[in-house]
């Protein structure tokens, strides 16, 4: 079968490799489509970062590169493994793509996300989306009933939001403000519009600014090129401040802003990754008594984010902004999404 | 009476003032003793900075420059204004020394230690601890039963402690990390220990690694110039780390070694008044998804912090290290403070 692997920093091939074998309590998924995920630009550019380099196997799967990429993916169930139960031939399904120790302190805790040993299905081994057919433990795997394939490749990164907006503690009602308009900020702002509560998003960019407006998740959409955030959040709240904010850019002045738009005892959570460390201004974290939370991936959110989807309080469709063969993944995939990365939201790959 | 008024930078003057008339709804009290706080110090070197400056009147107050300094107090009732109800003469007393609006979004949220025109008496007008009598709304005054005056003068600093635990979630049995030993790591150890918690106390000077030991209230004392703390932590707690992280030292170092010895989906802290901004790991906060908590003040918690002294479980003696009359506020006072503060920890004046 055709796969997408991973060797070294900039070297991505697609090669032909053994179809993979269904064992017992896993099935055998046709994959539809998978998404390219920030995570797998910085691998392509800077890693191998969560891929294990040669001779250094994972601690669960015991893989090293070259490895088949691909976390984001929907596809069809094709063959069920030995005392497989809940799913049947031929359902749709996603995928939550973890590998985990069920034995560290965070996992008897449930905390499954914070695993000291976690791996990622298309990073850390285990084949990945990237490719015509995968086998994955069916305690992972998650039916999607009638949501098209395609919208269902994007219901992985639609859980990393529900789970930040969970940490957030918010309810229908509130008034949060996310800070970056980028893939995160988008399914953040939907998770939310999708909850009851109002949304308020800040971003410089004119396209994804008209994204948010256009795909109907921003209540109001505030450019800090243009005005003051802070006097516009405090003047939308009757001068209250925001409950919550979200930091989905991983930039410094876009930290501070969150800071200063939530009310006293208000929450900030950090939804991206920085590459660099942070300065933060301490005494407004303390004067406001601030809760400001990192967020990671998720635990158990899978079937919440799908339920949305198939309520219809969140549509997907107006974030696949292309459609792709596997051939093409690095000319008209990566090198979109590194060229033109404020029209480009999700550009999803059929295997 | 004598009182000790702030007119300007290094300019605290012991003078004789008016003494206050008793109104309705407030208690007229017998200063015993007055702690010296940090701000105090701050003020003195640095101020006017909480303190209102001349033609600046306090937005509930009224107040400006001179104002009579001093907030952390003990005393008797000595006269009661009309309708107060609750209180009798002799009692002894501490009081919460706040001025609130009553109005404002988190003071109708309950929130009045984040009251957006919030004062203190001492700093903001209302007269203060160090003088020989204060005139207070009995709202804000809390009976200590047998507590020794002398003593009962640290109920406001423990009051503080006892609000930064509450924001930590803690519960008897967890593991708690303080970082720094003066006096607020201290009673934060105190608080955290007299709640059943295992204090772990980090401290590079000599005298308050000794008394954070001698005082009872450390379980362990972890240097950070003789032993890499986060090791120490995760041996002290069976590899789990933590559960809680308070930074009590307004420093940078000290914050980061927080973020490292918490378990993942710990909490920590922050106690400590910072002067400048911080540098933050933000993808310790995010890979550990940990929630960095901003604490001030206190709101409610006297009565607590008083029942933990009552029952034993708190003793304040060993903190209180110097005992002054008003007139030597200066030279036996914040002086030994400035040049001392490694072992002095609180010092008390007698008005």
């Amino acid at each position: 079968m055709k796969a997408a692997r991973f060797h070294s920093q900039r070297d991505l091939r697609i090669e032909d490799v053994p179809e993979p074998d269904v064992r017992p309590g896993a099935v055998k998924i046709a994959v539809a489509w998978c998404g390219i995920c920030g995570t797998d630009l910085h691998e392509f550019l800077e890693g191998p970062i969560f891929i294990p380099p040669p001779g250094h196997g994972h601690p669960l799967t015991g893989e090293e590169a070259p490895v088949i990429m691909g976390h984001e993916f929907s596809g069809t169930v094709e063959q069920l493994g030995e005392g497989v139960t809940g799913l049947s031939m031929g359902d749709s399904v996603v995928v939550e793509p973890y590998f985990v120790c069920d034995d560290c302190e965070p996992c008897r805790a449930g905390n499954y996300n914070l695993c000291t040993r976690m791996g990622f299905i298309g990073l850390a081994g285990g084949g990945g989306g990237l490719s015509e057919k995968i086998v994955v433990d069916s305690r992972w795997v998650h039916p999607v009933g009638s949501i098209p394939l395609d919208e269902a490749a994007l219901i992985e990164p639609l859980a990393v939001a529900y789970h930040a907006v969970g940490r957030s503690g918010l309810a229908a009602g509130d008034v949060a403000v996310v800070g970056g308009a980028g893939p995160i900020g988008l399914l953040t702002a939907a998770v939310l519009k999708g909850l009851g509560i109002t949304t308020v998003v800040t971003e410089l960019s004119a396209a994804r600014k008209e994204k948010a407006v256009s795909s109907g998740v921003a209540d109001h959409v505030l450019d800090p090129s243009e005005q003051d955030v802070k006097a516009g959040v405090l003047e939308l709240t009757n001068r209250r401040g925001a409950d919550a904010a979200f930091e989905c850019a991983g930039v410094n002045a876009v930290l501070d802003t969150m800071l200063d738009v939530v009310k006293p005892a208000g929450v900030v959570v950090n939804v991206s990754i920085w590459g660099r460390p942070a300065t933060v201004d301490m005494q407004k974290v303390v004067l406001k008594e601030i809760d400001l939370r990192g967020t990671i991936a998720y635990k158990g959110d899978h079937a919440a984010a799908i339920q949305l989807v198939q309520d219809g309080k969140v549509d997907l469709k107006p974030f696949i902004t292309g459609r792709i063969a596997l051939e093409d993944l690095i000319d008209k995939g990566f090198d979109t999404l590194i060229n033109h990365n404020d029209t480009a939201v999700k550009i999803i790959v059929h295997p």
